[in-house]
């Protein structure tokens, strides 16, 4: 993959026929182009069109540059009050408003979040300003815990990398989320041990959708979950997200500042710090460059 | 589970509220019970109702009885031009129509069968009749299917039980249906190989459908599925599929005569030899008690 | 109809199975009995069962008694923060809850709604607490749009009875809406002029959904409405919506005190009283008994 | 309209980027061209796309011309079991087509089709194809309902002009479709008259879909039909629907041969006595021109 696909900016020319957009304005880019030809594109299933080119191909590397050329209708205009730090995160953003559109989040639907890395904190974000009614998340990790315990997650559940400990921890989440259970979860994690607990912690007829992607093979308890009539939603990227990323955004229904714990400049030496900071870990959740 | 629940039989006596049957009426039965209480029965999805009552409780076990006492609006009136034991076939067929319902099969929907054992056959001809411009079967036994192909079947694919295998498989498979690909895989077994052959043929945007339900832990390729948008169908049972089964039974888009193989009486000997004759395969399909 | 099935009372006895609740409960009765027969109840549609009772049929006439008589599984308990009265409001709410449920509301849904009496509110309030990110709502009473505003509408529309004004005012609301349109109208009134209004102002591809309903006989641009795929919604009632409603009573997604505007006793003047207060309209919403 | 927008011919050049045809192929058009800029073609809802080009804007007409330059992913290549004519006949086939997927037809849906014009008798044969079991078809002449006979309705009703006969043509339609009921009616037509009888034989939970489009205004039962959850559905050409034609009419499931009652010539005289013969209704249905 191209590095640098999160990214805002500011028009500094446009073509001929384009009329969104004037020179200066603040937008926000999606990075993926569907082919419009293929019979997916056609259905709105553009982003798994298998022609599509994600943001720049080879030579052009991505977003970590100073300029860019992208086509008019993926380039959404932020509103004043959003910066562009936050445009940028309309990436992420999308990943877990698409995840929760598939997974048709509501006002009806108690959420389980697996992991609270920085998917599962913007799934725990989204999935709130779908109306999800209680929301708990898991992970291994006390400070990401707490950093969603701040974020508005309902309950938080710390769990062990352990798989025997499956049974009792399904247990804790079933008895934090309460009686009604779990509607669906995500696994932002995409572990052996997050998606079995994940299809054992969902109650019947619920679904199970798989954000983040771990291992390709996965050993997991498919055909108890599968005679509960559990299903499991696969999620590639997002489309049509830009749009409702900003409006939630502009309402304030979702803040994603806390998420941008870190900010570099352009140097050579600052971006491999960035790099640095990023693969770390610890207390980073986005990292972000400013041009 | 209670043995004996795939059955069809002559009303002796009604209750005084019945309105919908008379004695000597001939009904197939559909054997679940749901509560009606629980919000999984009314929001219509009582097959998983956590309180079904599944045909009948101990001591009374299951249909292999002289008479049994059933609730009104679960005896489905059969027309006179199908047999009893047509009736009794609308259970196994029931579990394929719900498959195609949650599926969603249409005349726009590729199919692929892993399996083509009982549940294997009876999910091709509900396909067939939804409306599956082409369908695929797959299993590792030629007489299958030859049975398959004889019920209509558009290609089959000879498969072994190797893992190694399935890239090339997948290949095969791919090349008998043709250029559009597979929109829906119906796994009919249940192993780690069907399954993992499910999730590789099944073009982006597609569904797999897990009915048989063979070992609990599964390890399949779950990741590249998922971000392919390939998502995974649980069933369980089946709901309101009686009158469907029986009206698609008495217009022949379905004639499941082919797969009643056996016949035997009632007789403690019969029984004895039935059940062997059912658990030993070979050409046996479906094994039936005239009473 | 028989008069009062919008309450909330408290358990004096219950039956020898019931399980889910114990005398001295206080809960919310949801007043219809579906048959659980009929294929439309099956299918999780009860509320268009034929063979509905609704709350009490003849000579019990509705909870305008002391005591009634309710199957414990459509009595709904009240956590503690609700009062009898806000349980009571269930009922008006459902029809609110179940509407935003067929037109799909969701954060994505700009929502009109025509006529803001008391239905038209409780739909503003449901369809805020489905996501909508922006709700205009246009009636032809100042004080009412005035309560609407009070309510957290982001835009309201006077207007007249006049059909001729119709095209003046479908500007006027667009214009208020904001360029991204509407994606769903819940006509409120159901006259003539609000329907027309309601196909008219509707965006491609969006919905209305007929709540309020007036003249049997309507006089409506269908055509133009269907060439741009606007769909029409009817709704009838409610289903599986009291766990919902107390859950947005409780979490303060909805506050319906203020639709509660006057209260009587349950003296033979006092109903009279309330019964002509609510015929007058002016500033009465809700009119409460409390027994 | 540009008229001449239902065609079929042969490709004698293609763009230097064209891969899906070569100079010789015989291809249908879709004529529709939609921006694939805008949200609703994004969300694959092009055909209502409000900057869609259809085929050919003025100065050229349509496609009653000896060459027309088109986008090669709007023409669909023609199996050699077909003809021209019937590849032309794709046109009006989808709107059958994308009528019903929007009603969601399948083997479990009773389907009334109001008026048995061209449209009405390609609705006939599409619902048909996509499973519904029982298709009864309306009509005032007794020559188009003798039309619809031999096409495989499983019943038809003559009717009258008159609206105060609408109740006993009701019941008779009730009749000839059987106790189940209508599930889904097809408004061919478009008048008051079958709007009404449409909205009033459509049973509670069931969908009128207008695919014919009279009068602007119309006078309707809205209000009854609502209250039965009769929801209306709106339709406006098609999206996607070539290659489920050609499909269709390949395998057989539809012949479209007998709807082309006329041929003639590309003469000035042939092309006058072609829209007089078409405009004469009479035993023409489908009228084609042979260039």
């Amino acid at each position: 993959m191209v590095i640098g696909h999160e990214c805002a900016g500011i028009i500094e020319e446009i073509g001929s026929e384009v009329k969104n957009l004037v020179p200066g304005d603040r937008v926000a880019l999606e990075p993926g182009i569907g082919c419009w030809r293929c019979d997916l594109c056609k259905e709105g299933r553009y982003n798994i069109c298998p022609d599509m080119k994600f943001f720049a191909t080879p030579p052009v590397h991505g977003s970590l540059a100073r300029q860019v050329v992208h086509p008019a209708d993926l380039c959404f205009k932020l509103p004043d009050n959003l910066s562009l730090e936050e445009g940028a995160m309309c990436e992420p953003l999308s990943v877990a408003v698409h995840a929760c559109r598939r997974a048709n989040i509501g006002p009806e639907t108690n959420v389980l979040v697996m992991g609270a890395g920085p998917i599962g904190l913007v799934t725990l974000l989204a999935a709130r300003a779908f109306g999800a009614p209680r929301i708990v998340i898991v992970d291994v990790d006390d400070y990401r815990l707490s950093v969603a315990n701040n974020l508005g997650a309902d309950g938080v559940v710390k769990v062990s990398t352990n798989m025997q400990d499956i049974p009792e921890e399904v247990e804790r989440i079933c008895e934090v989320m309460g009686a009604v259970g779990v509607h669906v979860t995500f696994d932002c994690a995409g572990f052996n041990k997050t998606m079995s607990t994940a299809l054992s912690a969902t109650r019947a007829g619920g679904k199970v959708c798989l954000v983040g992607l771990g291992h390709n093979e996965m050993t997991v308890p498919l055909t108890p979950a599968a005679a509960r009539e559990v299903d499991i939603i696969g999620i590639f990227r997002y489309k049509n997200t830009w749009p409702l990323c900003i409006e939630l955004l502009r309402s304030g229904k979702i803040d994603v500042k806390p998420l941008i714990t870190h900010r570099f400049g352009f140097s050579q030496k600052e971006v491999e710090e960035a790099f640095e900071t990023s693969a770390r870990g610890g207390d980073a959740i986005k990292v972000m460059f400013n041009l």
